[in-house]
């Protein structure tokens, strides 16, 4: 059962045209379009028909059509035609879902239609500042419930393996970072110091250092599926921890997973380059890293799915570094009670 | 479950030789042969002995022989060898099918043996005479209940929409002709004129018209699974009404749709061309341009197939243009009471 | 359900490196690696901590170590190193495997491990004598119960079928066969002798006989997954029942059967060349002779077992070339029952 009294990504903001979009979310198969106006909205993608999906419609200045055999349905679902009869059934309407663009994002909402508030929804302001934040847009589909991803990011000593070749490093450096954690109301921050570290490969490559670096990674994971991180890193000695914003290393990403099917998820994901603005090639080529380590995290949560689909997590035994993530597995599990539904399978 | 008592096609005539072929038809295996006098023979395809696909092995004089260990069947399925041994255990047979050669089609019956009147398959003389009605052979197999594709076509509004840019044309013109439905003893017939209207780009194609024309769609649903159409168009003012079979646009269609499994079927069709008999390449145009257009079809059914499968079909709702339609599940409503299961899942 | 109490081939012993190799073995997830010192080892594939595979890991010093957050594994499967932790929980440990390396094969026991006793693993000198035996090895993935590879080995009949063109020969030739069939404490034997008989295609391209042959086929089933196979064939008047080892064809084949699921197994076989020692492209050939040879036995097991599948085997009937096969099922059977489950499904 899925968390559905929240606002998840849709979509990018870009991908919703005149052209219908099929995406299933929280295993509901939705189609999403924009009409001439701008306005972009989201239904149920089954015509109430015969049941042929919305999605192989076409935009109209109503709405969408369905192509099979012409009804229209506005933005809020209603039938407003029906070909070769005046009277439209009453019963004639699909669902729709609210949704709504801002920074970026269309959100939607799969709970109850009452509950949905726009001002809930997360603030990413790092996308409406293309100056100083020059960023893009990536969407990876996982084969993993959205959680473990979210799991992925909540214990960062991962980075020092599954990505050592790449944003990681040495293991060392992240097993012996130092980490705050403190709770939210909408779920929990921590900040992560490796003082005095040899940058990875990726930060090097990015940026001259002089050699060892004062190296943080800031992570909110605001439930139930998104993460706003900041990571960067300055030479040694420079105070870092006292300002954060000098010359140096310094990345924005935004995480936004939203669950596909119990097991496979959307995974939003954006790279804002905050230490070379005025280069893309420096944009481009931070995207690609992250890119890249991103799949590395796909590969490992896929396959982990699939031991878990057939073996369970009863045996399974937590450790130090589980902290965070045993945390915000509770906030999820509350969210789920809240609604009465199982958030764990 | 599936009608049973019922001749469904199982094959062209021409794909059946000594090359064994396998096809499951209401989900059953069958193995499809022919053997040197020309006899074709249905049996389930799955030797007695150790379960191996008969469809893997030979066409013999007697039938066809196992390629695992070379046991023979006869064309009713008794085995009549044994290698290595004399006696040949009674039980040792494999199910056989009533089949039927007509008019190029192999029909098969599923269903008690003892009802199989080869006197009720249907006529289809066209498929006979070359030279009037030059034909083409086609065969989709399609991820939907065959039942679906006979919807779409009881309903041909979908016209309009689907196939817009080849044999539709403007939607207009499909919701707002005129359509006469007959009951008959084995299915039903209805009519449709669209006067006055503008030739579909297929037509337009091969004929060269005036302007406008009077154009007809002749549809008989034969149940539980076929359906023969005669549609054309002749210039308006003409009197088509009265006479059919002037110089004009003419095309003779069969549609044979045999289940395969509950939600895949085989698509057994042909057009005939009744326009320009003595161009081939007319004849070979108008089979590109229809198979193109059931491909069109084909897109929609499978995915309102998946639509089916996941919501049901419960919330539905009918509109005027569905009455053939659900007139025609009416019919295999009755003709699966009959035999004492439902038609519907 | 699986017979477990008993060694199966888990893996070829050169294919066990410091690269760790997945491989589902009675329906197990299983990792093998071999450490610096020499040591092969086989582990649940699951890390204790958060069930990604270990397979994706790497191997260290003191075993294993995964790739996901650096827990390390001795190759008793404990928890020797968790990052960033001194005490290493005492339910940290994943199951290993008892596994054994003998004569190029790895053995493995899924079973109780008390039971695991290496001296009851078959015996294949031939694996260690190149020289007299220079061989090759061989493993397909078969999409059927291992079972069915066995018993297509218990019926040759079946070579002068599946196998006409490559080491098969008339069929009248395999039917009309001498077998004799043994008990043994492990299995059975069988010899079957083709006296005076054609030799088949793959036989006469190896080997220049002055026409027709003595040919045998020596098998010994040795329960519950392995059959050792000597074949060969000297010309005709010789006295090849009396010595075998004369000048003629001879070949041993090793087949190894091991469960991967239900419906699935690895099939371990290796090919020696006994007729020209002294030439490796006669070893090449018959490897490449008796592969061809052995995917015509993959194909027709794969669709038989989709047959049994969906329509059991309770309708099928026996016939007299299938003494062997039977007895074998009956020794699967009482192993099976000996372990409280059902070897059938």
């Amino acid at each position: 059962m899925f968390i559905l009294n929240a606002w998840y990504i849709a979509a990018w903001a870009h991908e919703v045209t005149d052209v219908p979009l099929a995406r299933r979310i929280c295993d509901e198969p939705v189609v999403l379009f924009r009409t001439k106006d701008g306005t972009a909205a989201a239904l149920l993608d089954r015509c109430c028909h015969r049941g042929a999906p919305l999605s192989l419609g076409t935009v109209v200045d109503a709405g969408i059509r369905c192509g099979y055999h012409g009804l229209e349905f506005d933005c809020s679902g209603k039938c407003v035609k029906v070909p070769g009869q005046e009277r439209i059934p009453q019963r004639a309407a699909v669902r729709s879902f609210p949704l709504h663009e801002k920074d970026e994002f269309l959100w939607i909402w799969l709970g109850d239609p009452a509950l949905a508030d726009t001002t809930t929804i997360i603030d990413y302001p790092y996308h409406n500042d293309y100056a100083q934040w020059p960023h893009k847009h990536g969407l990876y589909h996982c084969k993993a419930d959205y959680r473990l991803l979210i799991d992925n990011l909540m214990d960062l000593t991962h980075v020092g393996y599954v990505h050592a070749s790449t944003i990681g490093g040495h293991p060392k450096v992240h097993v012996e970072a130092l980490m705050e954690t403190t709770p939210t109301d909408t779920g929990l921050k921590f900040i992560r110091w490796m003082r005095n570290s040899v940058p990875p490969p990726t930060y090097a490559a990015a940026v001259k250092f002089k050699g060892n670096v004062d190296r943080w990674q800031e992570f909110e994971f605001l439930a139930p599926g998104n993460i706003i991180q900041w990571s960067g890193a300055i030479d040694t000695g420079n105070g870092a921890e006292q300002n954060r914003n000098q010359p140096g290393f310094s990345l924005r990403l935004f995480h936004g997973l939203t669950p596909e099917t119990q097991n496979s998820c959307h995974y939003f994901w954006s790279t804002a380059n905050g230490y070379r603005q005025d280069d893309p090639a420096a944009t481009d080529q931070l995207f690609e890293a992250i890119g890249a380590a991103f799949n590395e995290d796909k590969v490992f949560v896929e396959e982990q799915q699939l031991r878990l689909d057939e073996l369970g997590e009863a045996s399974l035994v937590d450790i130090v570094s589980d902290r965070a993530r045993i945390h915000m597995r509770r906030i999820l599990d509350r969210m789920a009670a809240a609604e009465g539904v199982a958030a764990s399978k």
